[in-house]
């Protein structure tokens, strides 16, 4: 139980965790901040399965970021992705699972709307060369909110 | 400090920490996805102290399973609950205590109505047969927040 | 790599990140309860550099406390700090830096106003005597939202 080999085999467990929850906090980031190069960076450069539903499926990481590009790279689209409730299991050294919630929401400071989505992830990470990354998601909406922020506001959101 | 015996015991911390935030964290999903046997197995089979204010008192899980089935377990009732900040502290092998934030959210998709609760948790829990469980939480609300959707949508929340 | 002495030094990683996910944990909790002494203790006590945009720019932990009790600590200002998304890196045995995202909510409930930011910190700690603190942090808005809660409220919110 305490040999060095024992210690080290449980220690790369928490560390795969830390990686992979780190993994999703800068996914997440990256979409705030539309960082498009950092995003990318999430996924494995080869063959992914991305299930966004309504947004779409995709199985190459360039797909997405074209379709990111399109739909929230501009100046009114402000977003916010926070991620909660990570269950990251780590299958072995390179494979690992996990769930998340999500609290999304844009505020469409053009049409002046606000979205709002409740949902969960589940996601399958892969270690290659050394950096765990995203080889297969999928997001599931559990609750959609849709507000006219013209009702509402006593200042324009920006 | 670096005999193997301190690097145990220092890494027996870090992982119950991490089992403590996986549990709150399953807690919350299974809360999310109405999924109560998920719920049920968050908390010692045995005696507990539940304190969730105006939801109840409860001393054994199976009252609370009751109450969530009765208040959440529709389909028009769509919850939202994100845990934050959490802060935890292992007593000894079997003893831990912790604080969250929660952002819990409601779209009553039948009475088109939005409940939003802020608080935090305050909890114990405790290790038996290799597993952390809940075995008292209090919940104090912080802020509440009751808006009326139909003067809000642009289309219907689901 | 299974050496003690290595071992022992990529468990210190994990400590520290833990702890710095704990301090900014207990500086939200804090601020959501307007816990003055609880707040104060998360900055170090000499020189530091706190940028908080339109909140005001200190470098005195003492100031911050100043607006803080001016601004936020009274019983009509219900507020919500919760973080989401870390990203934490270490950089030597005392020096560690992160990123972070803010879901900030405030009810004025004398106005009947919410108002609600998104945005990111960008934060230096130190470790000092044993314990990490916040020796630099710079919040940035992504995001404004206020609204007028009179128009919006099927209940006065509290």
């Amino acid at each position: 139980m305490n040999a060095p080999t024992d210690l080290a085999a449980r220690l790369r467990v928490l560390e795969d965790i830390e990686a992979i929850r780190r993994l999703k906090a800068r996914y997440f980031l990256a979409c705030d901040r539309k960082d498009v190069a950092g995003m990318r960076d999430c996924f494995l450069p080869g063959e992914v399965h991305i299930d966004y539903g309504v947004v779409g499926t995709f199985d190459r990481r360039e797909q997405l970021i074209e379709v990111f590009e399109r739909l929230a790279c501009h100046a009114h689209v402000v977003e916010m992705h926070h991620g909660a409730n990570p269950v990251i299991d780590v299958t072995d050294d390179d494979h690992a699972h996990g769930s998340w919630a999500l609290h999304y929401q844009q505020i469409d400071t053009r049409g002046r709307k606000l979205t709002q989505l409740g949902g969960t992830y589940e996601d399958e990470y892969r270690k290659e060369d050394g950096a765990w990354r995203i080889s297969r998601t999928r997001f599931v909406a559990g609750s959609t909110l849709v507000l006219d922020l013209a009702r509402l506001e006593t200042q324009e959101a920006k």
